[in-house]
């Protein structure tokens, strides 16, 4: 794909020797943006990572190197340190390099540490930013992220930390009283664990929660349940998937335009 | 603007009688999605939020109706029933109607009640998810919504409610305790008031703060200032402003790549 998009106005240019670091969105083709769209058309080499989606691929132009930043095959995954290098070194080589993550490349996308990798070796970058699955997921499965009459507030949490295991770096008691509705990225490893901590600190056992799995995308799959049961109920779910807690959950019943429509 | 974008995969079809919440996204027009574009190059009829640029409203197909939906000129500003009602009579004249909102229509953006409207009146509606400002004006502001060392939470929280005061629903200490990044949506009416709640909750008081303005527009001014001074840093800037509280803010020293180009 080459045509370039009709706009009257301009995008910047994406000059050789500089790294896009491009949010592709949640999964649906259609929520990427007109930048990450005009990156993909620009490009000399796409880095990206195991959630981008094929149909978004397909979206670079002609002649592009596309390297997969994820585990692939036998191979062991690249480790983060190894990715910032590799951009590094391809801008170096005068390639525009675009950098391509699931979602935004900063929510719980380490694309503040490539950014960092980047301004240290003091190679030119743009952060385009894409549609996070904590707001664009939640839409998809009919779950507004706020509604005035349930909640001011909302907090995007993630599932586990670098060392995989639930965060504990959270205040979880204060988090749970303090947020009417969370939303927990990666929240499948750890579901049954995290489900009972947020009791623990005081949500109530039968209240809306909701799994989203593959959120936006052709597989999407949304499971709704009282806090206490999701993890029963998200048995066999596949990720990615994030957990929904909250009574705008509730508002699925009447919201769920997606669902309508198949 | 009529071109159709040529893409290697289909976009939904926008059906007369149909209603389409769109997010127009923080105001760089290249943050717009490509289904944002799709539907502005269909539509008959947008109803357009004050937020919503002339360069986005300018994508719209030749002949399409605009209607404003905010406060203009000595007119008093349609009341939130008002517009409901509105979408669901342009409807059901068969006309296919986008309803374009600034950033995202569910994050602090009165979707929900809109959706709801159309629900009750079985009026056909989709949900197209938009980039919220939240996390995409601090993109561009060189502030990540997490980065590893950071945060494994970010809070999104309105600063006032819809009688204009800031949320008394809120636990501000508990929110302060357990929230490493606070992000405060329409901050600027009440700065003083959150700050001081907020160190009155514990947060410090040297804790790194910016006050984000018309962030990814061409007039985008972030301010920072320690918290306990953000208020008085923040003296003359103008609406829309998004404050951000965390350790995140102090990676702007390094990735503000917006600065670095102009």
């Amino acid at each position: 794909m080459t045509d370039p998009i009709s706009l009257p106005f301009d995008l910047p240019v994406f000059n050789p020797g500089h790294v896009w670091l491009v949010g592709a969105g949640p999964g649906d083709p259609g929520l990427l943006t007109l930048l990450a769209l005009h990156a993909l058309r620009s490009a000399d080499v796409v880095v990206y990572d195991a959630l981008v989606s094929l149909d978004i691929l397909k979206l670079a132009r002609d002649g592009v190197v596309l390297e997969h930043a994820g585990k692939r095959g036998g191979k062991p995954s690249p480790s983060q340190p190894d990715i910032s290098r590799r951009l590094v070194t391809l801008a170096r080589e005068g390639k525009r390099v675009l950098r391509l993550k699931g979602g935004d490349p900063f929510v719980f996308g380490r694309g503040a540490e490539e950014a960092e990798f980047l301004a240290e070796n003091t190679v030119p970058f743009r952060i385009v930013p894409g549609i996070t699955a904590g707001v664009g997921g939640l839409a998809y499965a009919g779950i507004p992220a706020t509604a005035r009459d349930a909640n001011s507030a909302i907090a995007f949490v993630t599932g586990h930390d670098s060392e995989g295991a639930v965060p504990d770096t959270l205040d979880w008691p204060a988090l749970a009283r303090s947020v009417p509705v969370l939303v927990v990225y990666m929240a499948l490893t750890h579901l049954e664990e995290i489900a009972r901590r947020l009791i623990a600190a005081g949500r109530r056992p039968d209240e809306p929660a909701a799994l989203l799995s593959k959120a936006t995308t052709p597989s999407q799959k949304v499971v709704t349940a009282p806090l206490a049961e999701i993890a029963k109920a998200a048995l066999g779910v596949e990720p990615p998937a994030m957990l929904v807690v909250g009574d705008v959950v509730t508002y699925r019943d009447r919201l769920d335009w997606l669902g309508e429509r198949d």
